[in-house]
């Protein structure tokens, strides 16, 4: 069977609750049209079963919506009084689902989803936040590396800073170039899937999914560093702290946070004012006296300088870039002409970013300030420059708040990303599902537990997650912009060799960041990324190939394939036609006509069923069950099971009574186990017969309240789950509610 | 219907894994046949369905035993190849399974369980041991209040040691009494329930699981101290080494140690010889200084001497007698003439253990030792006496061996008599599950979980623990006793006024000490057994409320009470018979007949059922689901649920090209759920015709292996979970294997 293929990572990007979902091709129709052929022969005249049906399936006795419903149309739900229930209630209320709702709040359509379109003054602050507020760290970042050098190791910064610099334009004219090429949205694991093939995109977006985690951890780590700077004695409970806000940006996402421009432009552009207002205050106050510098405290150098620290310096400032591609990936949420307004956007946030990023470093030279443990750089700028009232405050909060944002974009881009992921196959479904509030809910708690780990893990300390952070950044990067190499060079339309050369020098930039990055930080913590990223590319890898795997399983078989087992059949023999049993021959006898044969798509009238009624008592829920069992039509064996000679002949006694209306079969379990023997002794059973489908009957009695549960035995559930693995056993379990 | 009476606590105590069990009753047997006479009318004859057996149920083909078995004999297993299942296998082979194979061994036979008979001499160790070891903490626990008042209180140590020397004596008595009483083992629980009425043998059982619970976790942190107080360099480790040995006790008792008399026997006596070793070489030691005692280190007194003072030492040093009631309990495991050798080795621990508890408490006054932090008492009186070579070792080895000794009685008192509470059904059924290995599994690891929460609660320090242990011990003694004075009344045997007396005086002296340790110690720690004992009760006594209310349930209905409902029941209806369907008459018309019609014993033909298959796609495992679903012979609705226009669209173009052979319903999911509105769809059929039975179909993916398991919805198992509390509702999930 040809695999069908997935849908083009080039195609459309549409978030529907249905993408997953493949249009039957003609072949498809063709070779469900021949089974149906076969249950045509087996069940007759389709009316006189349609005719049985008991109750009105349509439900729509008492609704009178009006409308005359096709049978294909989708039926509306009434209660048990024929009143139509109101959709907005969603589930059922158990607490759980109640708890939920207050804090969640109620469901959302399907029909909810909306593709808004921001203006570039919107759209700015909303994709910019993340790059922007990476000015909180980077500089501090690169300053504690270089700081160890001491006097002649800050000697160094402006050097790093201007390479930082002129990083950040070539890849920011990287950019531009993807967002023209992509204007439904490029982001590194479709630009790499579709230019690089399956293989580097895969890898690709394993570093997408280290950067969204550290992008939350370091974010919450240097928010929480702002307002600790402001607030000292809140030092103490700063891992607390960030817990709380990655646990409130969960609910967030969880409730949908509709992206809500007002909300999200406010405290971006007020962070950029207010940094920028810091840089032009201490440039003023620096002219004043001539652009002297202040002479910084006194450091003791634990290093010499060397090309080592130098390096590990500009990768460390690099982090600083994070975020820049953000753009790129949401070119489809600007207003048309959509790819311009993204370029310009992109223009406009990476002379920001320069501006924030030079003007800090500029300044922190000025004013001879140097990293401190309970001070953040910014923190110590803004007391020189502004000193320590209101517009302090304004710049600590407006970083706290840009840096809660920025963690928040991760909280969108990455259950997305595992949407695309999952949409090709390469991650678990349960990825593709959208939750009450239209939000993939499994991605964004998925997401909270890595950072929370990640964060907790390395103390909540932004200087300790850093060296984490440029590998998997840097490796989107670079698999992006070679992507976009390989796109160029294959298109060559107009103007190819400008973008070209422009994404050439952002691959080879990053790619050189990326090495810099990863060899100078690898015993600092890049270890942990640089074996993520393999064993993430691993797991998208096998959970490929197993999807495969299922859709070749599940597919109808055409043709040739279903003609080659049919030839082999067993003759078709319907057991509850009275037929005279001839399982008598043998245990085994039957055994090479494959163990699935049950379990094709067969007519009904190809199934050889029977039915095992598995009793440990005979009361009132086992009597019911033997009644189920045998009102199936199917031929009827109960089996007891028995610990002891004086339960078996307890039991005994009380069958014969009854009036042993059925064969009865007593298992001895001389070791007490109810579930291991009957296991053995139904696959047993079903070795006889491998073309044979069991249902097995087990009377369950169900408590009122949960937590009666556990005065049950379950013996059900436990045979079910014994039984799972088992071809042709089908559990049934009758309950009996008390 | 009249409650059947839970079997008489006086009956003879077997463990037999079919305890539980009760023979049916005359009116019970006559129940059964007449609802067999229904089934008569409606299957008409046995043979036509066991003819139409499509295996051999016996199994017996090639198997071979020779013996001609009845069809109540119990089969023997026989594999795919009709070689016979080698029955010490046990349950199947997974890796859980293997695992714990290696930890616990091989199953047992029930068949192994075997009375074994003891000699007094074997008895007195191992009944004996969790007294003994008393001395360990006992005397300990009693200076350590004392010691708060300095010399003054150390002065008293005489007067309080003989109080307790008494209380001794009449314990002893009393229970000297209950051994001649209850030859067939009278533990507090049995006497008290059987003289007293079910709430004070509950009440007596809430205590003596409190006692076996800190009798671990006294007797694992005093024996850790012997340990540390020998090797000081241990003591850190303090916390961590008494986890190991609660975790091997457990470990050893699930693999079901036997008593083996002889390993027992050894570290009790070598205890008895240590300890009396050093009272005698103190007592020489002392003789030959004129018996003056040693001046004791100087000691700052916290507290004045006082009543309040006194009471409390009395009540800890009172704990030097727990445990003294094993041997009542043990009865008939001494060999005839039971009730007479028990007394004899009753009498013969109490006289050692006064001898060793007066011994030790005129030492410690002779040499001035005082309760220290990081070395026990004993450990101290050693070091003076026999120094610190071989002889002290071999002091603190057999101290921490018969203390591992008295842990482990309670390893199998606590199983045996959640046992005796689940066999009254005070306790969950699964009590009385004997394991693999013939031991009662679920009540060592509920032991060993208590145990463990207590002592790393308390944080592993016996000073802490023994304020908490008085109080059940004592409450059982006082209701134990109470109960033979009750049971002497009411007897009026030979003898029976002095006996009386002897009871009369333990009970009000264990009372005594009962409100003494209540009153002194609650804030200290006896509010958390006074707090668990009444919930525990409580427990116990819901719990019998619910197996009562069960059992009533389960029970088949007598004649009034199934006539009544009968004569209101719908027109027995089949619908597997193709009869037209009336059920359009309407939802909720027939709402009346009661909901759980669908469950009561009937006759097959009394059923009426219809079967609904849902799926979400149309593959091949959905197809199997339809072609099992209609070969059940019942009317089959298809139900497909969408969660938005295109996926139904989808659908029924794969449905029509199929050929639309069944009834298909399209329900559409606006919020995307699946098992939410499938639950509802589901209810509103049922709502329809109350009396129906839905047989509810779900196709299931099962992949091979459980860590793919993830990759899958789990449609079926959790629209079982959310339509379990529904009656009339059952949920089939067909299996596809990949």
């Amino acid at each position: 069977m040809p695999e069908p293929s997935p849908p083009s990572p080039a195609a459309p990007v549409v978030l529907s609750p249905s993408a997953g979902g493949i249009a039957p091709s003609e072949a498809e129709l063709a070779r469900l049209g021949r089974i149906g052929t076969d249950w045509q022969r087996a069940i007759g005249d389709r009316a006189s079963w349609q005719g049985a049906l008991p109750v009105d399936p349509t439900l729509k006795v008492g609704v009178g919506q009006g409308e005359a419903a096709g049978r294909f149309e989708p039926v509306a739900l009434a209660d048990a009084a024929g009143q139509p229930v109101v959709e907005a209630e969603g589930p059922p209320a158990g607490l759980a689902s109640r708890l939920r709702r207050v804090l969640i709040g109620p469901p959302l359509r399907s029909s909810a989803v909306v593709q808004e379109r921001m203006r570039k003054l919107v759209a700015l602050p909303i994709l910019g936040s993340d790059a922007l507020s990476s000015v909180a760290y980077g500089p501090e970042a690169m300053l504690a590396v270089l700081v160890l050098a001491g006097s002649a190791g800050l000697g160094l910064t402006f050097p790093v800073a201007a390479a930082i610099a002129v990083l950040m334009i070539a890849v920011g004219l990287s950019y531009r170039q993807t967002v023209r090429a992509y204007p439904r949205g490029g982001g590194s694991y479709i630009v790499a899937t579709d230019n690089l093939g399956r293989g580097p995109g895969l890898v690709a977006a394993a570093g997408l999914i280290t950067d969204y985690v550290l992008t939350v951890a370091v974010s919450t780590a240097s928010g929480i560093a702002a307002i600790t700077s402001a607030v000292p004695s809140l030092a103490p409970y700063a891992l607390e702290l960030g817990l709380v806000g990655i646990v409130a940006l969960c609910a967030g996402n969880l409730r949908g946070v509709k992206q809500a421009g007002n909300l999200f432009a406010f405290p971006t552009y007020l962070f950029i004012a207010a940094v920028g207002l810091v840089i032009v205050v201490g440039l003023v106050d620096a002219a004043s006296r001539g652009f002297a510098a202040e002479p910084h405290p006194p450091v003791v150098a634990t290093e010499g300088v060397g090309l080592l620290l130098v390096l590990r310096a500009f990768s460390s400032g690099a982090t600083a870039m994070t975020g820049i591609e953000a753009i790129s990936d949401g070119v489809p949420a600007f207003r048309p002409p959509e790819w311009r307004n993204a370029r310009t956007t992109l223009t406009a946030m990476v002379s920001a970013l320069l501006f924030l990023f030079v003007g800090t470093v500029v300044l922190v030279q000025l004013e001879g300030v140097i990293p401190m443990a309970d001070e953040t750089v910014l923190s110590q700028l803004a007391h020189d420059t502004v000193g320590s009232g209101v517009l302090y405050w304004v710049v600590q909060i407006s970083t706290a708040a840009v840096l809660l944002l920025a963690a928040n974009t991760a909280f969108s881009d990455f259950p997305r990303l595992l949407f695309f992921l999952a949409r090709d196959r390469n991650a678990p479904l349960a990825f593709l599902r959208m939750g009450d509030r239209l939000a993939f809910s499994n991605g964004i708690l998925l997401l909270t537990a890595a950072a929370i780990a990640l964060y907790v893990g390395f103390d909540g300390k932004t200087s300790r997650l850093i060296p984490l952070f440029a590998v998997g950044v840097f490796l989107a990067f670079t698999l992006s912009q070679s992507g976009m190499v390989v796109h160029w060079w294959r298109g060559r339309e107009a103007g190819w060799r400008r973008s070209l050369a422009f994404n050439a020098v952002g691959a080879v930039l990053s790619a050189a960041v990326l090495l810099i990055a990863g060899l100078t930080k690898f015993t600092e913590g890049a270890w942990v990324v640089a074996l993520l990223i393999p064993a993430l590319v691993l797991v998208f890898s096998r959970v490929h190939r197993y999807y495969m795997g299922v859709r070749a399983a599940v597919a109808l078989p055409d043709d040739e394939a279903a003609a080659a087992p049919r030839r082999g059949r067993i003759v078709p023999h319907r057991w509850g036609d009275g037929a005279p049993g001839d399982g008598a021959g043998g245990p085994g006898a039957l055994a090479g006509a494959g163990s699935a044969a049950g379990e094709r798509a067969d007519a009904p009238d190809e199934l050889a069923l029977m039915t095992v009624v598995c009793l440990t008592t005979l009361d009132l829920p086992a009597l019911r069950a033997l009644a189920y069992a045998a009102s199936l039509g199917q031929p009827v064996l109960a089996v007891h099971i028995s610990p002891d000679e004086d339960d078996a002949r307890r039991f005994a006694k009380r069958w014969a009574a009854w009036g042993d209306h059925l064969p009865l079969e007593i298992v001895s379990s001389p070791y007490r186990a109810v579930v291991a023997p009957l296991t053995r002794y139904l696959e047993a059973l079903a070795a006889q017969r491998r073309d044979l489908t069991l249902t097995v009957v087990v009377p369950q009695q169900v408590a009122g309240r949960w937590w009666m549960q556990p005065l049950h035995d379950h013996v059900g559930r436990r045979l079910h789950r014994a039984l799972r693995a088992r071809p042709g056993i089908i559990v049934t379990i009758v309950p009996f509610h008390l």
